[in-house]
C-alpha cells in the first residue's frame, strides 16, 4: 500500500506507526518512566540508529514530544515523553501482555502487571456493552462494515 | 535479544510473533473469513513471499492451523483457521482499532466494528477489577515486577 494514501482500516493505520519492531517496547519503556536515550538504549538492548529512528517515528505521529534537558557540566541532550495519544497506548500494551502471559507463558512468570492505582489492585482487559455490561469472549464479533461508495 | 532466549517481558514475547508487519492484519482477514491464500493476498495486496512466511510464523505459533482442501479439478491446496490462541487476539485487534479510530481517523469513519453478537451491539474494551468494577484510564497503572533472582 503506497505510503501517500492511508489505509482505511484503522487497525492497519495503527500498525503504520506502532507495528515495527521495537516501537511498542519504546512505549512499554516510556510507561516504565524512561525518558532519555540512553534509558532506552540500556534497558532494550537496541541499537543506537533502530532507536532513532523508532523515537522519530514516534514523535512524528504525536506519541512521544521531544523536551530538552542539561545536566550540569553537559550539552544540551533531548528527552521522549508520552503525550495523550501516547498514554492512550494502555489497552495495547495490556493487551499484547495478556495474550503472551496465557499462550506465550515462562516459568518465571509476568514481569509487569497492570494494577488500579488507587489500591493497586489487579485489572485486566474486558469487552463492555454500551450499557457498561461485560460481555464474553464467545459472543464478540468483528464485523466489516458497508465500504462507503466513492462515486 | 537473541532468539534462543524469548524475552522475560509478555509484551516482548508477543510481539516475537505478532510484531512485524502483515502478521496482525493476517490475522485481521482471518476474523474477516479468510481461510484460502489467494483471499488473504488479494484482501491485503502483500506479497506472496511474505504472505507465505507470515502464514508459517502464525502456524508455527500455533494462532492458526493449517487445513488440506481440494476444489473439484484442483490440486490439493492448504487453508489457514484461526485456532484458540487466535481466536484470543480479539482485544489485540480492538485495542489497535481503538487507538487508530481516535489518534489517527479518516473522515469516511471505521472500516469495521467489534459488536455483541447476541443483538449487534456495540462494544468497547475496557479495563475491569477482580470485582468486575471498570477502572477509568486514568487510574491504570503499569508497573514493573521485582525480577526473580536468578541465583
Amino acid at each position: 500500500m503506497p505510503s501517500t494514501t492511508p489505509p482505511r482500516c484503522s487497525i492497519a493505520r495503527t500498525l503504520e506507526v506502532l507495528g515495527e519492531k521495537w516501537t511498542l517496547l519504546v512505549v512499554r519503556e516510556a510507561f516504565f518512566g524512561a525518558t532519555r536515550f540512553s534509558e532506552f538504549r540500556a534497558t532494550l538492548g537496541v541499537a543506537s540508529d533502530v532507536l532513532t529512528t523508532r523515537l522519530a517515528t514516534l514523535v512524528d505521529h504525536g506519541v512521544m514530544e521531544k523536551r530538552s534537558y542539561r545536566d550540569e557540566g553537559s550539552r544540551e541532550r533531548s528527552s521522549y515523553h508520552l503525550t495523550q495519544s501516547g498514554l492512550a497506548l494502555r489497552p495495547v500494551l495490556a493487551a499484547l501482555k495478556e495474550w503472551g502471559d496465557e499462550f506465550r507463558p515462562l516459568e518465571t512468570g509476568p514481569t509487569s502487571d497492570f494494577r488500579r492505582s488507587t489500591d493497586r489492585s489487579h485489572i485486566r482487559l474486558a469487552f463492555v456493552g454500551v450499557d457498561g455490561v461485560l460481555v464474553e469472549p464467545a459472543d464478540v464479533e468483528l464485523v466489516r462494515r458497508q465500504p462507503v461508495p466513492t462515486s
